[in-house]
């Protein structure tokens, strides 16, 4: 039995709060087995990409910036929005690569995506991996933005998980992908 | 240098909505390196955890639950908040494994935990790995919840990721380290 023909919508979706980044909306539903009604609250926004960006040396290139949601700076992957004009995910990853790096490479794909939280969220987060990525000019920065880049190598980069430096959720989906894209699961 | 170093919160945090489930907060602060201001806004929330829960024979639990955010039925590992009341993560995972499928087993340790997403979130989430479980009652449903339970073997389970049937991001993170948990990666 599919659990989603359980659940019946009683309304359309509302947007009861906005905020620059993402919009917050509430649906009534009914569940069919109990009667029970209930207002699913969900969190509208962009999806999002990352990126796995390789030297030709297969070192992976890692950023930190500090973060709002824990308070100090986290070590991560070259990532963001999937904007309005960004014609696919493979557009958004070379863009925000550039501009939050300056770095540029080859044969970008996609290799994995996720739902950040199908609980509150609809949105997809793509994973594009790119090789042989190279400087090519100075980060894009906005004045409100303030990222650090490093090369790790590959095993830097499992040991920086395995001691939780690496611990954003969603930046660990992209590089386990990257793992098993190369045959390790 | 350590980027966060480069940010001054101009006042404290102020809740500008709530939800029955998180609060938005917003913060200003101010890049010290180019004098620009922003307000940060994040979504604040209980820790969660998540359950890798293996029987005898080596099988996953999975859980199937029509989730809001993508509008469809997902398919899951057993987790939930850490409520107040629960004295650990390991607590949790036990009461939310009772609850949402009626097994339980032995020897509940952490083996994982990401901050689901730093940008906005403040909050981890816990992987528990417990062994042995099996059926000991029926499931504690709320009303409002439809929860279907299967088990599956790791072969089945690597099956799934592999084609995007299980995409959660959250349950990928605590599948990917329960693999890297037995020295896959």
């Amino acid at each position: 039995m599919n659990t989603a023909d359980q659940w019946k919508s009683l309304s359309s979706k509302k947007e009861i709060f906005r905020t620059k980044i993402f919009a917050i909306c509430s649906e009534p539903f009914q569940c069919t087995r109990t009667g029970a009604e209930i207002d699913f609250i969900t969190l509208s926004s962009y999806n999002w990409v990352n990126v796995i960006a390789r030297t030709t040396e297969g070192k992976i290139l890692l950023i930190r910036q500090f973060r709002p949601g824990t308070m100090q700076e986290e070590i991560e992957i070259p990532g963001g929005c999937i904007d309005p004009a960004d014609t696919s995910p493979e557009h958004a990853a070379a863009r925000e690569l550039l501009e939050e790096t300056g770095y540029a490479g080859e044969n970008a794909r996609i290799i994995g995506k996720v739902a950040p939280n199908p609980a509150i969220q609809g949105n997809f987060c793509f994973t594009v991996l790119i090789d042989n990525v190279k400087k090519v000019s100075e980060p894009l920065m906005e004045d409100t933005e303030c990222i650090e880049t490093d090369e790790a190598s590959e095993e830097e980069v499992r040991s920086m998980i395995v001691s939780g430096k690496i611990r954003h959720g969603l930046v660990l989906n992209a590089l386990f992908f990257s793992f098993m894209n190369r045959s390790c699961l």
